[in-house]
């Protein structure tokens, strides 16, 4: 037995085979097509699928199942991915296409937030746990919970806006039209827009030092790396940065009290220099004592392909 | 059958027998004795338990469980209350005390906003939902969650303190230590000391006169009604009192997705006045468009005996 697992992003396709001991054994990956039209898309997963089966000489008949990972809102009965806007799917019935190709394999669809935290349960950081939240620093801010061993999707099954819980009323505001989001403040795009205002009203930073003045080359890189050699201002922005995440781990054990909460995304990769902080918060002002080990997730890259795979463990 | 529905409150401590249908058949109450040892709240349970069953002619061996819902948090395995600050119970085997009495009635403890939720959930507004958020306005904020059909203690089974969730980031003190949660902006002592603050910088207004320039004596009724009234000053705290919780419902809408969310508590009991500015709120900002209703909480003041009475229902 096998499954496939397949992570759809607005700038590539990648797709993977999972072995029955829960490995990866071979990925492969196409530029998601932007041609306008999204069947080109199908298109495109269909070549892949078949790709990986002909290559690692496979059965469509031993396929536990096909799972996607999108970057949107899923309609689970139906599934059909209500808006999954940088791949121009609305309404879009993404397992119905994929099943017509392959008639004998189950196809289910899931959000690429709650994919990641599937692979952290079944092959990361979750192990041994029942109850954990991944949460992804990247442009946003990704959340997926599992609890009681399963994947939360919402009471109403309209799915998991971690990045979307208020953390500071009235504060800047966030893409979904409401201020002061986590994600509006706990993305990396929040740390360069606050890494940006600090360093343009002070030159002496190293941060605008090292971008020559040019903040548009200030990144989220820049910003830790200046912390990181004791810059000061750097040093304010990224503390305030780290005390964001810190109130965030803080509300998620007084709302899940999760066995652990695990960050992920490029700002993470860092280890010790993320989490610590982070703890230091949580040791402070958590309303549990003894709450969630807050670690780093493990999966990387490959979370979405892995955890879009393990999909059939769950339905 | 029936079952014995026991709420322990820091004034008085509630009983009640509720039938096989869920109604309270009767119910009874006595003062909690604050006499320094815990001990003598026991002797006072037993004895409105023992009277409950001779009034209503019980036999111990129909009874499905004996409920008692504490404010404070719970050891579920062992049936202790860890701590409940306003009984002065602390590691406190209650289950144990209260079942050696009763040898053949089976005890539980829970959390007394969770047995409210609880009795929402059997009784009450959540009836037909399989998920709901019980947010009760008191000096504090309780909350409990339904998640499929069964109450939310927490994946470490800590507890849910919805009302230790952060709203405002670097916010007004709370008195769990952490700055800006959604107890601090959302109690009903909260709208006082925001109404308080506002009178006295405003004499003129309604709060200010009708207390008689004494700003002790402006409690939630005083500030609700001003703004009812029409006073400027006591709109504006007014208005953003009800901005904060509807902000608290986004929060809940975009974690919980829950089907229903109820708020209790003595400043819900105006009911719309209350209601259609969190409605508004919801309207603009939550971030799923066909989120939960929005009402009243239904079982007020028999919340904690109906839900403790309940408990077997879900252990």
């Amino acid at each position: 037995m096998y499954s496939i697992g397949i992570d759809i992003g607005g700038s590539k396709i990648a797709a993977g085979v999972i072995g029955e001991d829960l490995n990866l054994i071979r990925k492969k990956s196409l530029p998601f097509p932007h041609t306008g039209n999204p069947l080109d898309s199908i298109e495109t997963i269909r070549t892949l699928i078949r790709g990986l089966i002909s290559e690692c000489n496979l059965k469509e008949e031993d396929a536990a199942c096909i799972g996607l990972a999108v970057p949107g809102s899923i309609d689970y009965d139906r599934g059909v991915v209500i808006n999954a806007y940088n791949l121009d799917y609305h309404d879009f019935p993404l397992c119905q296409y994929i099943g017509e190709s392959f008639p004998g394999i189950k196809v289910y669809v899931e959000n690429d937030a709650n994919a990641a935290a599937l692979a952290e349960y079944y092959c990361g950081a979750f192990r041994g746990c029942s109850s954990g939240l991944l949460i992804t620093i990247g442009t946003g801010i990704g959340g997926g919970l599992m609890l009681d061993g399963k994947l939360f999707v919402g009471g109403k099954k309209n799915g998991f806006e971690f990045g979307h819980a208020v953390l500071l009323f009235g504060g800047e505001p966030c893409t979904c039209g409401q201020r002061g989001c986590i994600e509006s403040y706990c993305s990396a795009a929040a740390l360069v827009r606050e890494g940006r205002k600090a360093a343009s009203e002070h030159h002496e930073s190293a941060m605008y030092v090292n971008a020559q003045g040019d903040l548009t080359k200030i990144n989220a890189k820049l910003v830790m790396d200046s912390a990181r050699e004791g810059d000061q201002v750097a040093s304010e922005v990224y503390q305030r940065f780290t005390d964001y995440l810190g109130a965030t781990a803080c509300t998620a054990i007084a709302l899940f009290d999760p066995e652990i909460i695990a960050f992920g995304g490029g700002v993470s990769n860092d280890g010790e220099f993320l989490l610590a902080p982070i703890r230091e918060y949580a040791r402070k002002y958590a309303f549990f004592k003894n709450h969630a080990k807050i670690v780093t997730a493990e999966m990387k890259n490959d979370a979405g392909i892995v955890g879009a795979a393990m999909l059939y463990l769950q339905r």
